[in-house]
């Protein structure tokens, strides 16, 4: 078994922002030499999310419109407050939260042939929920 | 480390369907050979989910129902659209891969002695969200 | 390849309850002996979930809050009803199996020099949903 085990870090430009980010994990999963086994994929923070998903621009703006009602900005009753050193001050974003929660923030991918095993129309998605900010996700291969 | 890995395609038969794919999954854990270890399965579709959930008639009603609920068919908002070859149409689905996300695609279960680590309630579905179609999941069994 | 499997039981207190087991994976993953690799960590019921959110009681608030409001105990349309062996009597919880589904049931989490490789605020939650109950989660340690 061979365990090979990267950190990604990048900065997102948007405060609910999708980011395909499937050659930067197949580019590890090639890089770790390991022909068949899988791909773990799993992100540092409470406020961002990872998803498999079709990669189109209409539905990349339903995600966000459909995210937006569900899980509101604002909303009188929340509770969770975030002080945010960059800007010296409280923040209210426990919408940001919640919507982690329904997306999920890691991924477990097959791999096989030194690739992963996704469908045709699958890519991998990082998902800034309170951005912009520097994030970073873990991307592990293992296998044989 | 063994690396056992099998593709499972079906026919769905209607637009949202609940179906229990828990005995196709144990048997290809025991045709593995792998005694101890995990299984992960992977869907290879956007419109489609796996869950864990218990096998009762009045339940997978309630999961419609509330799918229907929370991510409506008809809303005014919609991007994406989607070709259906087999109609040679324009279709807008949007509320397929939205649920999709809410359910996730994959699932990683424990194995011990050579069978699937579930509760005694617990049941493996395959969820068709956009059907009926051809659909095909991957079953991977890892371990020793 | 090693893979260290422990069950844990716990009694939960409240009818919907976030309970900090992180202290406990990081128990189990340091006994396995276990240097590099990664955790499952998967609950036997259908009626709780396991997330990885930040530790702050706002927010706890605001994810309980937060279900009750997407997914109501009323709702005349309910068809999913449980026999209560303790109560003797016949309830209805579709909701605890609904929010269930939003959650997820399981997770997936690097290990790094035998310890889980956990961003900084975050921690793992078992969630009640249906409680109070005894209740059991599986942790699996698998790498070398």
């Amino acid at each position: 078994m061979k365990i090979y085990t990267k950190r990604i870090s990048l900065i997102t430009n948007k405060n609910f922002e999708l980011i395909d980010v499937t050659d930067t994990v197949k580019r590890i999963v090639s890089e770790s030499n390991i022909r068949n086994g899988f791909s773990i994929i799993f992100s540092l923070h409470t406020t961002t999310g990872l998803i498999i998903q079709e990669s189109e621009e209409g539905l990349m703006k339903d995600i966000v419109n459909f995210f937006e009602k569900i899980v509101p900005r604002e909303f009188e009753n929340y509770r969770h407050t975030h002080y945010f050193y960059k800007d010296g001050r409280m923040a209210v974003n426990p919408w940001a939260h919640l919507r982690s929660i329904l997306t999920g923030l890691s991924l477990t991918v097959p791999v096989e042939n030194r690739d992963l095993l996704l469908g045709g129309r699958q890519r991998i998605f990082f998902v800034e929920l309170d951005g912009p900010q520097r994030r970073t996700f873990v991307v592990q291969v293992i296998g044989e």
